[in-house]
């Protein structure tokens, strides 16, 4: 999970803009709003989240904005997205190391919203899936731009075909 | 192209080898021969079918050995298989920089054993949308071993329900 904002750096970084801001189609999101997601997830999801769970007596979660960075990300650069992620990142990084997570900790519980009881053990769990999902998702987005251009390839490029 | 090595190795050196050695079940493949397959593309598929394009007289392509890797990699590191595979990739960009690739160029053609007639277009074209792909494969096969460990989050995570 610390290398994840690297990861995504080296993906997207100094790309012309058809990389960045090209959805698959509909209301479905760009390399620039997947960034946006992963910022707002680290400012109001996992490490909130834990501390809902370690620290307040009012176990319920904050329901999660899935949207918030169409509105967040607004009038910057990736590059900015991409190194406020980083930054982050690296914070949240440090306050999940600053706990001891033994097994009574990690068995823990808050409420979500939709779920209901949850533990911090399937919270950390999500969070490192949920990186990888959306490193998938980039690299699926990306891969569409190119969906004509491989010619007959694309009856091989699963990616292509989902 | 030239980062898609740093990307791999961000995504799995120095990892447990859970990480590693664990595939999504029956025949599908782990990140180890994931990264082996990376390796028999350089060295047999991409640069290898531009200069079948670009050089020879007779254009078609070396059939593409889909399993090389259980073979090639027997005995090597996941470490040693990364450093081969970023060796041979700045190998191959450079054989790339070096060719002029204008409009003429990139519609010279090959001859794909099972697409027939190929563009150099197409062909480089799939080499990026390869990349992607199996970066790609890659989280996917990672995030699967936590399948069970994100309790009811699964329902959230399209990587996992595929």
């Amino acid at each position: 999970m610390e290398r994840t904002p690297q990861v995504v750096s080296l993906l997207l970084k100094n790309l012309p803009d058809g990389w960045i801001y090209q959805n698959e189609g509909g209301d479905t999101w760009t390399a620039f709003d997947i960034v946006g997601h992963y910022i707002h997830g680290e400012k109001t999801d996992w490490i909130p989240r834990m501390n809902i769970i370690l620290c307040e007596s009012d176990k319920r979660f904050v329901p999660f904005d899935r949207f918030a960075q169409f509105r967040e990300s607004e009038g910057k650069t990736i590059s900015q997205l991409l190194d406020e992620f980083a930054a982050l990142r690296k914070e949240n990084i440090n306050k999940l190391k600053a706990v001891k997570l033994d097994e009574e900790t990690l068995n823990k519980k808050g409420i979500h919203p939709q779920f209901g009881e949850v533990s911090l053990k399937e919270l950390l769990s999500s969070w490192v899936v949920h990186d990888l999902t959306h490193i998938n998702q980039i690299t699926r987005v990306m891969a569409r731009q190119y969906d004509e251009a491989v010619g007959p390839w694309k009856a091989y490029m699963g990616i292509l075909n989902r």
